[in-house]
């Protein structure tokens, strides 16, 4: 059985997207010049700031480009479904935000990002723009907590860009800004749930099997193979089987504030994720802590895959600042 | 086969989405003492302001509660998944909404909402709050043109809203805010085109059958039959046919400007919105039209249904205007 999905020819599905996108989102967007796959936001790089690069493959709408903009990052290199974008539009999106301050390249722990970008790093090198890296690792299903630096990055990725975006925006060193980058994602812990797969527009096919009543705990946003696959649960255990897991890492003590989000994987609504809302808060509550903001919607999907993760942000004083700093971006947008 | 579904009990489903929207949104969002399906706008209802009551049954989130704010609706009447809310909580609405300048009640045109609210309205009246309701028709499909007072109300509510509770926030007068809440329900046209069913947490059965290649033309946000079913075709042609029906009856003339709306009826990505949303740029810039602004995203969706709806709001300076107003609801901001 093939999944419907309004699509034109399945190779162009990316492209015409880009073009979708900008259309809809002049004030907010342009594309490089002869580079339609490096998007940048139109208010955003200026002279003296340190430029802000973010991106991966494409399928996680609004991840990533709709958190590109003022406050928040400068660009977006936009790769293939579930793909990593190559090294060009990279270059081109260090190119276009370079406001003479070096650049911070953040993106998802993932093999094929970290080569193209990692070789876009080392070209832009050769023109003597300094570019460093900070990797999002966010994903607490995805290796053991003392190999944090395997795991994967994912939703918790909107904290994290979030975070460097305003350290960017309020003018801080490149050495802040990484320094900024990797406290966020330290910071950061996400918990994913998977009940249905999804299907790329190439091939129309589900990209994984699972069980008419089964979900998969820490499946990962390409279907990666999560920690454990069991019966569907209510709702309440559910948020509490991705919560313990978070609070066992996260060592957090009465009074301390969380950012959260509660994430759609695709096709999850509204109603479920603020159900899983309303236990998170019963839980935190009970433990003291305080939600200073949360995000509940869709974030970092994985096309129409149904599901649902829970982000976890353990704030300090500075975390939260740059959590509340103003963004305004084409797909999401604060203060 | 039953879908899957994070949630709890499915008959508490409604009640604790609000708790956990409600804990998620504290700043903006509060349920009347009493009445927790009566939900009311932290800083939109004022003294000398008419009240903006908006609502309908539950399962369309954002619709209608994330619409709920300043400069936008003062409350929505909740009621159960697809069903009416009962005249309980519609009063209830009314009466913490009332600046004593009147209240409109605004809503989609369907039986059991017109009931209700009509009941609510009756009692109001005893109480000498004086009511006025605008029934919105913005669903083309439901009705011919020549019986627009039968269509369906539909993703075009958001426009609607967005008019109406602008005019409130700007301290028109209750027959001004009824004007233009009348002439912005003339001016938006909504298609929508359905892909698969979605089931209700009661039941976790589908609430209608479809092929596995098929779509549905115009068919309702609970499932209501359409207007023709055949081929899924591509998304350049059914984007054309929902176009087609929304232009033949929009009668705009090249210059004119148009709000648009690309909605997800639940488990539609963003990355066929956006596809769809290219095509409609195409369309009306070769009709000389301007897009005013323009929304894609979740707006009014069946649960997880998949589809999608476009809008077109045929703009004044007046609609442009208050399409414009600035506003902060949960789920929803402009300016």
């Amino acid at each position: 059985m093939k999944t419907k999905k309004l699509i034109n020819a399945g190779e162009n599905a990316v492209d015409e997207m880009l073009e979708g996108i900008l259309s809809a989102h002049p004030d907010h967007l342009y594309a490089v010049d002869g580079m339609p796959r490096a998007i940048v936001a139109r208010h955003g790089p200026r002279q003296g700031k340190v430029g802000l690069v973010i991106g991966g493959g494409s399928g996680h709408e609004p991840s990533f480009l709709g958190f590109v903009g003022k406050g928040l990052a400068d660009a977006a290199a936009v790769g293939n479904v579930f793909a990593s974008p190559p090294p060009d539009p990279i270059i081109a999106c260090a190119t276009a935000v370079n406001g003479g301050a070096g650049v911070l390249f953040l993106y998802g722990n993932y093999a094929g990002d970290v080569m193209n970008f990692d070789m876009a790093a080392e070209m832009l090198a050769m023109d003597d723009l300094e570019v460093r890296t900070v990797l999002s690792t966010d994903d607490v299903a995805s290796a053991p907590a003392d190999q944090r630096e395997k795991r994967r990055g994912v939703a918790g990725n909107v904290f994290i860009f979030k975070a460097a975006g305003a350290a960017c925006d309020l003018m801080y060193s490149l050495d802040e800004v990484e320094r900024v980058a990797r406290f966020a994602n330290e910071r950061t812990y996400t918990m994913g749930v998977a009940l249905s797969p999804c299907s790329l527009p190439q091939t129309l096919k589900p990209n994984f099997a699972i069980g008419e009543s089964e979900m998969e705990i820490g499946m990962g946003i390409h279907g990666e193979p999560g920690v454990a696959r069991g019966e569907l649960a209510p709702a309440d255990a559910v948020t509490d089987t991705l919560l313990d897991k978070i609070l066992e890492e996260m060592k957090a003590s009465a009074g301390d504030r969380v950012a959260v989000l509660i994430n759609s994987l695709g096709s999850t609504p509204l109603m479920e994720l603020y159900i899983m809302m309303r236990r998170v808060k019963q839980r935190l509550d009970q433990m003291g802590l305080v939600i200073h903001t949360s995000l509940v919607g869709n974030y970092c999907t994985s096309l129409e895959m149904a599901g649902a993760s829970i982000t976890l942000m353990h704030l300090d004083h500075e975390l939260q600042r740059l959590i509340d700093h103003p963004c305004d971006c084409a797909m999401f947008r604060v203060g």
